[in-house]
């Protein structure tokens, strides 16, 4: 970490795991900023991450016109394309040999925690091979749940996406009755889950009940949560996470099917929300003697790569983070992760970046913490809702009818 | 349908069956025209549509403030409340019974082909006891499956909607890869999954596959289609109606559930697409000896009423057909469905308002147009994109990288 001169030779960037809606101002942040740079000769853009690299398979990133530029901005999802695969030390050392081969100095990879700790793995195996390798993760993922930084970009768009969702299926449910659960993504971080209660607007707005990966699932709280709000409201819409699992730490509902990192496959399936659907009107349904109407949406990828509705914070500091990383790059020998740090800016949100060292990023995550966590294990607080609200910006405004009730006649 | 003079009185509005985000412009359009107006003395909403009139649950709409009125218009689902009840024929007699207690002599009823047979059935019932009640269907529907209009309010919203999704979805799976099924509403009537067609800017770009209701599904077929997407293009995007059944008519991968209307329940259930999944997993998977990655969203209720994002030009319309309503029924004792007429304005889309018997929409309604289906019976035609284009108005900027290779070393 001691501070040099800016070494002259390329650099390579790669983009990793799910895709957001402003990767790529991350991407173009590095890129423009590469532009400016008098010391790195070729930016190399890899085809799908960790895979292009292995491959050899790069993009001359510098080539590109600002009006490409521009717009690739502001479009979802990695343009360079991404990858699941999570490399072996093997791969490492041969994407680090790669590297050596291609003359580049500076290494930069946007992802998530699995992202820091390749960017971790390469920057470790080019210290004891004393080859100068500046690494840096630039960080990026819907679920918010990396450690260290404030928050992640990427989670503020999504986190609009979900609280404008709720926003309308409240409207709609309150229009037609009956129950509605809403399987949102997060696998073990229940901030995307959480950003479901932004939106509410009037008292008695849903979600009238949100539940989180960090809170225990219980079948039997959960059928007398519900049935406590639809005989107070005549109807109840639930936020879950994809990711609840019971105290034993079994996954409620969940499909068979395992991923490369040993994950059990919960999104792109309907089966947690149809799962619960069956458990509502079986039990529910039986102890109010009533055949209820019960539906459920999981909202899969759409969280994360719907286009038109960035939310402005959370491009303008994804942008940030891929500019920080550059100026970091080229300010000396040092490596790291870019980290956002919040602050009071004369009662106005504001943000900036720092460093902290790759290994605090890499491999854990964050949980949701406790104080964000309503006492009775379904809602959240409202220190979360101060916490998110910035991130999201504003939402769409919403009204009802005062509807003066017309005497019977 | 004589023309007569404008008649001293009270009127009604409900709003029935699925909301859509546009469906509160149409009743504002009935209030702030009826407000204008000197001959109608009170605009009595019915809460929950039918359910309200047969309760006399009515609330009083010339009492809404001009603030609250501007900002229901652009909220989405039905701000009086909706309701599924298909009504009896004693129902609509009840009803009737009802409105001459109220002194009423304008019904207005705004909902899709169900709507225009009850405003249909309580006009004939007028009729024959020597009434006058001038009754009038506002089309609303985001199946856009309505006779003689040319379109439905309601539908280029959801056609956005599903467009911007597939749009992100498309860039989704071109960074991760693998197959993906949408599944998209529209139990009879293709177009807003033909809409899945409408956001697609670069040639191979998703959805490769649209698969429609008035098409049979051939599960043979469709597995050789994503096939030949696959084989070439290393990932496809499949687009699919929850309403897709077989040459026998039996829906494919349909759940148990019966509505009121004896409607199969498709919607709020994931298991169309996780029947998809299955199918190509095993059936492809085997030809191709491969474990492949295939998911599934189903977009649900999300398409309906996503706050802020309407289509401009389903906005200006949907409030367009309530105060036609409203100018037609004063203007003499007539009785219709409102409906939208299309023409050319110095070779931009423009569109008028014109009346039509409800017996012309009530019951029946429309099937999306042969010429509008592709002749493999995967795909939409030209002439789709070209009548859907100007409903749904602009779509988000989207781009790629030029991505000039870089010379292997």
């Amino acid at each position: 970490m001691s501070i040099g001169k800016a070494i002259a030779g390329n650099a390579v960037i790669g983009q990793s795991g799910g895709p957001t809606c402003v990767i790529n101002q991350s991407l173009i942040g590095v890129v423009q900023e590469v532009a400016k740079n008098e010391v790195i000769d070729h930016l190399y853009g890899a085809r799908h991450g960790i895979k292009g690299m292995l491959e050899e398979d790069f993009v001359d990133l510098l080539k590109e016109d600002k009006d490409t530029l521009a717009k690739v901005a502001g479009t979802p999802s990695a343009a360079l394309g991404s990858v699941r695969m999570k490399p072996t030390k093997e791969d490492c050392v041969r994407v680090f040999e790669i590297l050596k081969k291609y003359d580049v100095h500076y290494f930069f990879y946007i992802g998530g925690n699995d992202s820091a700790e390749t960017a971790d793995i390469v920057n470790q195996l080019s210290t004891e091979a004393g080859y100068e390798l500046r690494c840096f993760h630039i960080p990026k993922t819907i679920d918010n749940d990396l450690l260290v930084t404030d928050h992640c970009p990427g989670y503020g768009t999504a986190a609009k996406f979900v609280a404008c969702a709720l926003m309308g299926d409240n409207l709609d449910n309150r229009s037609l009755g009956g129950i509605k659960i809403d399987v949102i993504m997060g696998r073990h971080a229940g901030f995307l889950t959480a950003a479901s209660a932004l939106g509410r607007t009037y008292e008695l707005d849903g979600p009238h009940l949100i539940y989180l990966p960090e809170v225990a699932f219980d079948r039997d709280k959960f059928i007398d949560d519900v049935e406590r709000v639809y005989s107070t409201a005549g109807r109840c819409v639930i936020a879950v996470s994809e990711g609840v699992s019971d105290a034993d730490g079994n996954a409620i509902g969940a499909t068979g099917e395992v991923d490369d990192h040993g994950n059990v496959q919960l999104s792109g399936s309907g089966a947690l929300g149809d799962h619960l659907v069956k458990l509502i009107r079986d039990k529910l349904g039986a102890r109010l003697n009533q055949k209820l109407r019960v539906r459920a949406d999981t909202f899969g990828y759409l969280q994360r790569c719907f286009p038109g509705m960035a939310s402005e914070v959370d491009a303008k500091e994804a942008r940030m983070v891929g500019e920080w990383a550059v100026r970091y790059a080229v300010a000396g020998n040092i490596d790291g992760s870019v980290a956002l740090r919040r602050f009071d800016d004369d009662g106005k949100y504001a943000c900036d970046c720092f460093l902290t060292p790759l290994s605090t990023v890499a491999r854990k995550t964050k949980d949701f913490p406790a104080e964000f966590i309503h006492r009775d294990g379904n809602d959240v607080t409202p220190a979360f809702i101060e916490y998110a609200r910035p991130l999201v910006g504003d939402l769409p405004a919403v009204a009802r009818l005062a509807g003066r009730s017309v005497p019977k006649r």
